[in-house]
This record gives C-alpha cells, sequence and structure tokens, in this order.
C-alpha cells in the first residue's frame, strides 16, 4: 500500500482496513485450533507477511500468545503454534434468574475460568436490592478474575424475561416489569468499584443466551437452526435459525414457557391459564413429585435421586412434564422446522424420564418428515454452556470483532 | 472504464458488472413508480450516462417502456416516465389446492394479468390425473396470456403440503405423499404444448407463496414480520421474517395446521389428533354450521350468508374457529413475535365473526408487550394477493434480478 498515492484520507482508510484485518486474523486463531502464521494466512486470504505484522501487533496488545511449534500440514519449516491468550481481555456474564445468579468470566477462546454461584431467592427482595446483590458477586469474579490474569472489558446481563433497551419488560416469575436492570446493575457495580473505569453493561433474555452457549461450545456441529429450552422455575425459549438468534419484531421471540397446553388450565403469573410454565415448570414438577415447590435446586437434586430409585411418583411427574413439552415441542417443531431441540436447565438432568414421553409426543404430532420417527433431535444441553457463560462468551465476541478498539 | 488498462479478463468482468446493473436499474424502474433516467441515476448511484445506456438495452429488449413527460421532483428539462412494460416477459402461476386449481399470469409489474380459476375435488382423482388437469388449465392461461402479450419465462407451483426439490413429500388433505409434482406437470405442460420450449417449472408451498404476495402486493407497510395463515381445507401458515420467508432446517416450517389444540381431540389426517384443522379448518366450521363439510366454496359463500343474517348456528361455527385460531396464534406469536398476523383464504370474508374471538385469545394469552391489547395487528390477506398470484411474482423477480438470462 504504500506505493500508492496519497489519498485524501488514507490514514482513516488504513486504519479500517487494519482494524478488519485485526479481527479477521484474531478470529482466525481464535478459531483455528492449532494455527500458525502460515496457515492463518492461507485461510484469511492475507499475505504471510501481512499476517505476521498484526499478529505482532496482537502480541504487543495481550490478545495472542505463542505456544510451541508444529510440523503438521504446512511443508518445509515448522510453523509457531498461535493461540488466543489465556489472560487479559476478558468477558463478564451475570445470570440473575429466579432462585440463583450465576457469573461467569470467559477468556477469549470463551473457556469459563471464574464462576460464583449463589442459590436464592429473588422474589423475596425488590429489584434494586436484587441487582445490588448480583453487583456484588459480579465485583468478587472480577477479583477472582483479576488473580487468574483476566480483565472482563464489559459485562452481559441474562435476565429470566422480556428484555429490551436494557429494561425488563417483564418477567413474571421475578415479578419485575419495567425494570431498568441494566443501568440499575452498571450503578451498583460502578458503586462497588469505584476506582476503576465502569464497565459497559448490556442484557438479554437468559434463554438467548444459553442459546448462544450451546451454539458455540455445544458441540451441536451442523445443527445451526435449533430450539434451546431452559427449564428453571419459569421455562425459558430460544429459537436458532442458521446460527442465528431469531429475536421477532421486538426482540421478544422464543417465549415458549407461555404457549398454552390447556385454555382452561391453572392460571399463570403472565395473566393467562394453562402454560407450559404450570405443567414443566420446576415449581409444577416438584410439586406433582410430593416435594416442596420452593425448595429450589436441593429440590431439582431430590427430585432426580427419587426418580432414580424409581419413586413412582417423582418419575410420574417428570413424565408427565415430558409429555406436556412434547405437545408444545410438537407444535412449536411444526412452525419452525428445526434440526434439534436442546433441553437446558434443570431438565439437562431429568432426561432420562423427560425424553421418552417427549419423544413419544413429538413423534406422534410432528407432520412427518418434519421429525424423523428415531426422534433423535431432541437432546440434552451441552454440561459447558449456560445462560452465564454465553453472556460472558457475547462480550468476548464483541472483542473479537473489533480487538483494537480495547 | 474504456481509459483502463486492459485486465486479464475484462469481458467477463465488465459483462457481469452490466448484468449486475441492469438488473439495478430494472427493479429501481419497477420499484419506483414514476421513475425518470434522472431518478434512476440518484436511486441506484450511477452516472445519467449509464443509466441511459443501460435503460436503452432494456427497452430493447422489452423489459422498460417509455410513458410521457413528468416535471415532478427533478429541476431542469422535464423527464421521460419509464415504467416496466406491460407486454413481454411474465411470470405463471399455478396453485393446485385441495378444492380448487388457480392459475395467474403475472407482468413484470406483479400486475395479475390472467386468472383461472376451477373448482374442482382434487382428493377424487390420483395426483397425476390433477397436475395434468392443472397442466391444461395453465396452457389455456398461456392462450390467454398470448392474446394480451405476455410471454411467461417459467412457472411456479403452489401446493397444500411439505414442498421440497420439487416433491410433495406429504400433503395429508390431498392424500399426496411423495409425489413428484414438478417434474409430472412439466411434463404434463410440454405434451400440451409440443410447439414450444419447455417452460422451467418450480414448486413451493402455498402458504409461503400467499404469503410472498401479501408482503409484496399487500400493503404491510413496515411490518415485514407477519405470521401467514391461509385457511382452506388445510391451514396453511408461513412465517416472514424482515422481508424472508423463515424456510426452517428442511425448507418445512410454517406448518400451523398441525399445531395441537386438544391432545384427545378428533383424528387428524397427518397421523395425530386434535390439530388446528380439526377446529379451523374449512370441513370442520362447515360443518359445525350445519352446512355440507364437502360443499366446498359454495359452502362458504353460504356460510358467509348465513352468519350476515346472524344464524345463531353459522355465528357460533365461525366464533369456535376464531377461538381456536386465537389460542394456537397466542403460542405462535410468543415463539415468534411478529408485528401482524395475516389471515387469508376463507377466513377473510369470515373476519368479521372470527376476529373477535381470536384477538381475545391473544390479548388474553400473549405475554403482555408482544401484543398491544388493541389486537390491531391481527388482519385479513389483501384481496389482491394469493398463492397463484405470489408463485407467478416470483418467477418475475428472478427476472428482475437478471434480465440478461431472458
Amino acid at each position: 500500500m504504500k506505493s500508492n498515492p496519497p489519498r485524501l484520507e488514507p490514514k482513516a482508510d488504513k486504519d479500517t482496513v487494519r482494524r478488519h484485518n485485526l479481527s479477521l486474523v484474531l478470529r482466525a486463531v481464535h478459531d483455528g485450533g492449532e494455527a500458525t502464521r502460515a496457515g492463518v494466512a492461507a485461510r484469511v486470504g492475507l499475505t504471510r507477511a501481512a499476517v505476521s505484522s498484526l499478529v505482532e501487533q496482537l502480541m504487543e496488545s495481550g490478545f495472542v500468545t505463542e505456544s510451541g511449534k508444529t510440523f503438521s500440514g504446512q511443508a518445509g519449516r515448522p510453523g509457531t503454534v498461535l493461540k488466543v491468550a489465556r489472560t487479559g481481555v476478558a468477558g463478564l456474564g451475570v445470570e440473575v434468574n429466579v432462585d440463583y445468579v450465576s457469573v461467569c468470566v470467559t477468556d477469549l477462546s470463551g473457556d469459563a475460568r471464574v464462576r460464583l454461584t449463589e442459590h436464592t431467592d429473588n422474589r423475596a427482595a425488590p429489584s434494586a436490592e436484587v441487582l445490588a446483590r448480583a453487583a456484588a458477586i459480579a465485583s468478587r469474579a472480577l477479583e477472582s478474575a483479576a488473580e487468574v490474569g483476566l480483565r472482563p472489558v464489559g459485562v452481559q446481563l441474562a435476565l429470566p424475561g422480556l428484555v429490551s433497551g436494557g429494561t425488563v419488560r417483564q418477567a413474571p416469575n421475578l415479578g419485575w416489569n419495567g425494570v431498568a436492570a441494566q443501568d440499575v446493575f452498571a450503578r451498583a457495580l460502578a458503586g462497588l468499584l469505584p476506582e476503576r473505569p465502569a464497565l459497559p453493561v448490556g442484557s438479554d433474555n437468559e434463554a438467548n443466551l444459553a442459546a448462544l452457549a450451546e451454539l458455540w461450545f455445544g458441540g451441536l456441529g451442523r445443527e445451526r437452526t435449533f430450539l434451546y429450552l431452559s427449564g428453571e422455575i419459569g421455562v425459558g425459549g430460544a429459537l436458532v435459525l442458521g446460527g442465528e438468534l431469531l429475536r421477532g419484531a421486538h426482540g421478544f421471540a422464543g417465549e415458549i414457557g407461555h404457549v398454552v397446553v390447556d385454555p382452561e388450565g391453572p392460571a399463570c403469573r403472565c395473566g393467562s391459564r394453562g402454560c407450559l410454565e404450570q405443567y414443566a415448570g420446576q415449581r409444577a414438577v416438584l410439586r406433582a413429585a410430593g416435594i416442596d415447590e420452593n425448595a429450589g435446586l436441593p429440590g431439582v437434586v431430590e427430585l432426580e435421586a427419587r426418580a432414580r430409585a424409581d419413586d413412582a411418583l417423582a418419575v410420574a411427574a417428570i413424565r408427565q412434564a415430558g409429555s406436556m413439552l412434547g405437545l408444545v415441542l410438537s407444535g412449536a417443531v411444526n412452525l419452525f422446522d428445526p434440526d434439534a431441540v436442546v433441553l437446558g436447565g434443570i431438565y439437562r438432568t431429568l432426561m432420562p424420564w423427560l425424553s421418552p414421553p417427549a419423544v413419544e409426543e413429538l413423534n406422534h404430532r410432528v407432520v412427518s418428515g418434519l421429525w424423523p420417527g428415531a426422534g433423535g433431535r431432541l437432546r440434552a444441553a451441552s454440561l459447558t454452556g449456560d445462560a452465564a457463560r454465553g453472556a460472558a462468551a457475547l462480550v468476548v465476541r464483541d472483542v473479537l470483532a473489533d480487538p483494537a478498539a480495547y
């Protein structure tokens, strides 16, 4: 480019191209596993010299490190293996759910490096108090992150409800309506960390972020069009279409927990009756199994233990939830035609009892051709993904998209 | 471009760019209403000279015509108004539904210029016979098209079922399974018109094509994310997301007719029980109103007449269908978060009785924020769009995308 005649705004042009190429190279290293400079150059279509210069800058800024030599693939001299840094820039994800707060710090590779979860009833306190507690947990996670050499550059909140523009429009199970969660959390966190610059805070629906974690870390392979359900106190849902979240016209798509099972069924906190949550939400399943519906996670552990011990009531409760899930999923599959349905949250460990009746409904009710009889496409969410990790990884994605901004 | 030094493959490059620009200009004329060369140039970002040359070629090929002068907008001399031609290249759409075949020829502007509909029971004959009859109707429409100076360059079939790769995988209400409809129709049409070159034939689900007609001609304005339902013998559905059909992983998305209303309800031809079709399909509504369920369109006309005369049974039958539609739509809206729900087919004329109970369900059951209480976003399909017109217009869209290929 040096031989080009001067242009009107050469610097801005060059800067834009270089920023873009920095991202291109960083993402190639991120996605490539054992990448060499030559491998990256081949992958992104830049010259070896240009890649070396960009890698140099990425190493100076702490985004990329070298680790050993490889002889694999390339002819000639061994290449130096490049990896994204295990330290430095990172993402912070904060899931505020109905009966827990879970915080995750991921490094640039998306690995969950710090986890902090507190089980607590978030319905019992005002939203500001819940968000202040979440900020306190987040600040402790930031201390841990610093100890392992990670520096989160942003926070993403995962919230169980309709979220838009930083506000929880409605979260029936938390009893939140019109809560400006993003601002309240940001102020609380800034108050706890007066000495450091305020972190930018974003927010999204928890099922959306859990679905992204599944997409990025769940090993779905070629199945990039899927329905994701998170079984919690509420039943969250997200639709991923060709690797992208389907957000709908107002950002509220995926509310599968409020699809009606029985129009005359029990009243739901959303104002309707007979919603899926009333049959397959955590409290409904615990209650049907004869366990205190407010027992939270210990209750779910107890439920699983009883099912493993062939307790008839526990097994029947989970199977009934599975049938209701299958009924609603058959409609969602008829509408959306996904490759797979992924069940997360409490459903993951309950799959041995939940899955057979759900698959039976799916096999029976999905228009043939949409759902092969094998039902192999109903699966448990990966153990490695959840809303907090998806949230943290979303922050990291922003870094990968423009490392020069960090 | 003439001053540029010669390149390795200048011709291919230039041709590609010129083809692209021909399409750009043709689409600008198509979309622009009263377009002038200067207006087109401003719109597409090419020079006035380049646009004039491209317009010249489009006029020579018969895609564009001049019509009068305009003084509107532009300073200086009046411009000559450009329009897409009313004659020449056109599209042919053929909807084969359960109890009718409807054929439409559209000109380049998308206007429906020839219509031919035959009401006939397509369940009573083998699929090859039905498709041969459809080809005969199509050939008569081609004669009419020739009389008005239109020359369809392709055919698009609209079929009531799961369609992929030219094959009807399943159309429960026709009783078709694995019917290679596209090939069978193409051979039948070619046999009827031995003297002319065979027309390329495509195929898609009828609700998808009706939704495209609604998108292109229905005056939805900014509402480009919507659910479309076609009430026929079956209940078809399509999802449009930001102006694009949502096809799902296998092309079968939108099967709202087989979403379950009551898991123990009446058996459906799809193999499940209690599907929406069993409550809101044409036969179910006619039967509930005390009209012969196989009466077809005259039965629907009779139903509307009785409802207008306040016949209690007829009104109750339509209202019941409306409630069931509203119930299923509430789930679909919770999942998909559209701007609007558009009801076509027989629902269009039944809206006065169908809409209030449907809106009541929607208001009650959609998570607030997704569906404003006014329920203003449930609307009848436009009178000007249907699957046959959408199919014909899809052929025309291909022409607009690359006019040089025709």
